[in-house]
């Protein structure tokens, strides 16, 4: 440790970047700034870490706070801290990415931030600080994650065939996959269950509604 | 941003995790600290970050003052930030990783530390702080990295053999691997050449020395 405690501290937020598949695109939940700097941009949710919380209940709090979002996969993705990121002062913030079905959006309503919105990442608008660098490395972070673990469940809502599933898979990793061995590595994993119910979608034959398993989810979800 | 600035900030810290193989172990380099808290146990070099400068840059400069360590490759491992870490007040530590050659290990000696001295992993003393799971995470990434990465020509002095690379891989890993499809793997990346010298070991048939290319070297540090 080469200096005293004396020395000026930097503030420390976390940012969040939290996707959803909507509409079959890979989106993303921003925030509409009421103040300066920035003051009318959009950014990603975020805030001040307390004293007296760990970083990723602050995460965890904020995503509440401005997004309504609760109970969600949070994971750290990385920390930004170049000096002139914030003009206000130096400002190192810990970003988190966190995954939502796409029923779960309504949840947003509980916010308490000035605007929430989601936009499709291949439609983004300009972003304040440096949150468009975050976010493109949670993509990269999520897009690699989704080719080779169960990540992805935690997009899908109550239930779901498997063409939704590979699409969700499909959308997130920007890979098209093989509807067979797909299905079949899904299927080994024992992570999702039949609901029982079908589902009819025009010309089609009915398929299976899946919903993931429970106490799997909750595995995931740790 | 929940927050105003005038909001108490924590302290803002960089550790690093430095490994090396050495006498075919994975080897951690460790500090002994001056003084309190934790005065005279072992700790991961780091210390506070200025207001002036990247957080990267004070991991580089932590690593040089401290362990006398120059010029290798760093990579951001992930922010520890428990409330009670600390005794002293709240702080926040953004931890690293480097991987340095067993032949710079001599490098050390530049250190201001008041002891530095290379810990195999398998036999680590009690570690001050949180550290001890800084380093299994820093473990677990480095091991994971090994499989798939040339991340373990960071660990290869000027001159060795395939064998000796294949060793380090496993050592690392901790996976055995084949001999043949690891040259194979190993010589399509073009990342290795010929010194044209050869190696001679008791009773085994001489073996090719191989440097790494310069230019790649430069790619992977980067």
């Amino acid at each position: 440790m080469t200096y005293s405690y004396d020395y000026p501290h930097p503030a420390v937020t976390t940012d969040i970047v939290i996707f959803t598949v909507q509409d079959n695109a890979l989106c993303l939940l921003l925030i509409r700034r009421g103040e300066d700097p920035y003051k009318g941009k959009w950014a990603l949710p975020g805030g001040f870490l307390r004293m007296d919380e760990d970083i990723e209940h602050c995460a965890a709090r904020e995503l509440a706070e401005e997004a309504g979002v609760q109970g969600v996969y949070l994971e750290q993705l990385a920390t930004f801290g170049t000096i002139d990121r914030d003009p206000r002062e130096r400002v190192i913030s810990v970003a988190y990415y966190a995954l939502i079905p796409s029923d779960d959006v309504a949840l947003q309503a509980g916010t308490d931030a000035a605007e929430a919105q989601w936009f499709p990442l291949s439609d983004l608008p300009p972003l304040a600080f440096d949150h468009s660098d975050i976010v493109r490395m949670a993509q990269q972070r999520l897009s690699a994650k989704m080719s080779y673990s169960t990540i992805g469940l935690q997009f899908m809502p109550a239930a779901f065939t498997l063409s939704d599933l590979q699409r969700v898979y499909e959308i997130a990793s920007g890979k098209t996959l093989d509807k067979r061995n797909f299905r079949k590595w899904v299927l080994s994993l024992d992570l999702v269950e039949e609901t029982g119910h079908k589902q009819t979608q025009g010309a089609h034959r009915p398929a299976m509604l899946y919903r993931v398993k429970k106490p799997s989810r909750i595995d995931i979800i740790k």
